[in-house]
């Protein structure tokens, strides 16, 4: 049996088990994970320091280093996220849907697992964790396979999580993690139909588009955000420069950043020397001609329009009215997040129903796009697909159905 | 520019205009498509009877030809289909979810069509003109690809669709039928994520695997029902053998039958020897040895609680308890259908958490898993998966989520 059947097997017999576990057996074990990653706090952290040790010798960028790097307050916010997953509502065996057929039949659309969820994640440890605690609450066993360059610590966290999980009622073979980081156990997972119902790939397009193109199993795409923001003739200008400062600057590399803006040319004159002001030595601006025409700007090419900067860079575009903006946003937008700052109600409307992307804003930035804004408390990553979740993936969209239908002895005519 | 790609062109083109359009608009247009099937009723079966002449000609079974055959009853009845869709519910733009965030950010998941939506069908015509009408209601646009056997008649079909919408608001580009019946296309069809947001594949299990094997988009899994009945210990013989009897040959060729029957060993003595009498002539058993012991039946091998018969045959299995046909249930199930009689509460409510399938039944007859029966009007098949829908797909699975934000220039702190 291959090394991805043997942990697909443990999964699935463990899923028995799991799926209609209680929530307080869920709660308690996710209460004796959080008290087993800080027993093993020292241990975690000095796995860290060598997966550190090996990406500075191996040259790898501060950034990304940065990201790879856990400390205590790293750790202490994985526990607290754990601890917020714990207080969530319970999103399995529920209805919505309760119905009775003329033959009184009673049929109840009930909330229930998916069952084994497979992650493939780049770099950040502390999705380990996240992704654990978030498939345990929902009821799903988990499979990871996180990058190479954080294996030790990754190793170490899940050793932590199931020596928590030994003194719960939830067995530790819910959760595996491939702990071999070769190209073709990544392959044989996007294969493996009989053992996984879905699979989320997290990190760059690179991975994403490898994970979609080669997968059998379903998969939630999340991640690339090129999102946009028009102001309209009418809008209020001191809340379009807040709320595009805000949408491009307050966080650049994350994917509900602000990477077009989209100006009305009615208002373009008053509104580009604003916009110059405000980003003058901080963010770089690469306009259309028009633009150029009122302030200083790098000249915007056609890569511009389609590219997700994930950094202090916007591009900027004058245009004739709403119209024109949603045709832009219909050719380069990603369906993550669009934005209209405006006064006029036609335009707003027409904004929000034409735009197709897993969020509209009327005057709001598009940072807010996030489970935890949302309100979902967590969640597992953003969906840009159209397929079973859109939008931030909580606790709610990592379920399924099941009809549970209740007779007394009806047959079919 | 290949032919797949300028058929997803017209269609992507037409999204904007569907995907917005008013009910008025939709249900006027599916009126002009039933006048114009009307209309051209002698040309589609002047159409029909080529292909059935080709399939008589190629040696077809007459099982398939009889799939394959229109008349003037089957043609009304396609018409009474599109005249049900006209009166069900338009499912877009509606919310069963609005919240407004402490910020004061309402937040509204709206529904909104899919987009296009790709089907593979084999034989039977009728498939053409209801898919489509389930597209257009729930604002999608279609790519159809038929089996080469039925080709003149689908022409026909989409001809007389066309030249409906050519009178009504909607563009007649939301349907395109791909008239070339190559393999190729199929692939090209199954690699189209720029085009298709779905494919749903209709037919036998060849075709589904292929599909879901092949696919970059999305898709939809339909099909296979290995669906079981216990009889427990407890439950009411009468009842029971009605509901194996009507699930088992009210329909053979259907998902939704019985296939394998599990009898509780303390009233097999009793039950299996009434089953005999019923099925006698009539449905062929094929039982385990304890069966054998009771009842004449031929001997049931490995191979026969794996099949989905299809046919007046029915695998018979004597287990312990509950338990073992749980157990036996997750082996075999394809996770369709299945169905516990019993009178013992406590037996029921184990079977409906445990077995994992779209829907599962109490007392019952497996028949009932159909859009039509549900309520939902009418369905596009019964999907065995998890992901996005499961069991029936009507119109409300044929839809995903915007999240619409209003503010007042809010921004992310």
């Amino acid at each position: 049996m291959s090394y991805i059947s043997h942990k697909g097997r443990l999964l699935r017999k463990s899923e028995v088990q799991l799926s209609i576990a209680s929530t307080e057996d869920k709660n308690l074990a996710l209460r004796r994970v959080c008290e087993s990653l800080e027993n093993n706090r020292n241990k975690i952290l000095e796995s860290n320091a060598l997966d550190i040790n090996i990406a500075e010798k191996n040259g790898m960028k501060s950034g990304l280093i940065d990201r790879l790097r856990l400390d205590d307050k790293r750790i202490d916010g994985i526990i607290k996220g754990i601890q917020t997953v714990i207080k969530l509502e319970d999103p399995i065996w529920k209805s919505d849907k309760v119905w009775t057929l003329e033959n009184g039949l009673t049929i109840s659309k009930m909330t229930v697992p998916l069952g084994i969820i497979g992650i493939i994640y780049e770099s950040r440890p502390n999705v380990t964790a996240d992704a654990f605690s978030l498939a345990l609450k929902s009821g799903n066993c988990i499979m990871l396979r996180g990058s190479s360059s954080a294996i030790n610590s990754n190793i170490a966290l899940v050793n932590a999580i199931k020596e928590g999980l030994k003194s719960s009622n939830i067995s530790e073979d819910v959760i595996q993690f491939i702990e071999e980081t070769n190209r073709e156990h990544v392959l044989e997972m996007l294969k493996a139909t009989e053992y996984l119902d879905l699979i989320i790939p997290r990190g760059g397009s690179g991975l994403i588009d490898f994970v979609v193109k080669n997968s059998s199993v379903s998969t939630l795409q999340t991640g690339v955000g090129n999102c946009h923001i028009f102001v309209d003739e009418s809008a209020d200008l001191e809340k379009a420069l807040n709320i595009v400062n805000n949408a491009k600057t307050q966080r650049v590399g994350v994917c509900n950043a602000c990477e077009t803006l989209l100006v009305h040319e009615d208002i373009a004159d008053k509104f580009l020397p604003m916009l110059y002001e405000k980003f003058k030595n901080r963010v770089e601006i690469r306009g259309c001609d028009k633009t150029r025409e009122i302030i200083e700007a790098k000249e915007a090419t056609e890569l511009d329009w389609e590219e997700e900067f994930l950094d202090y860079i916007i591009a900027v575009k004058v245009v004739k009215d709403v119209k024109e903006a949603i045709e832009h946003i219909q050719i380069y937008g990603t369906k993550h997040s669009e934005a209209i700052i405006t006064e006029n109600l036609s335009n707003a409307n027409m904004f929000l129903r034409r735009i197709d992307a897993s969020t509209v804003y009327v005057n709001a930035s598009t940072r807010f796009t996030d489970g935890g804004e949302f309100g979902f408390g967590a969640e597992m990553g953003i969906s840009t697909q159209k397929m079973h979740a859109r939008g931030p993936i909580g606790l709610e969209q990592l379920v399924t159905n099941k009809y549970v239908v209740i007779g007394e002895g009806q047959i079919r005519k």
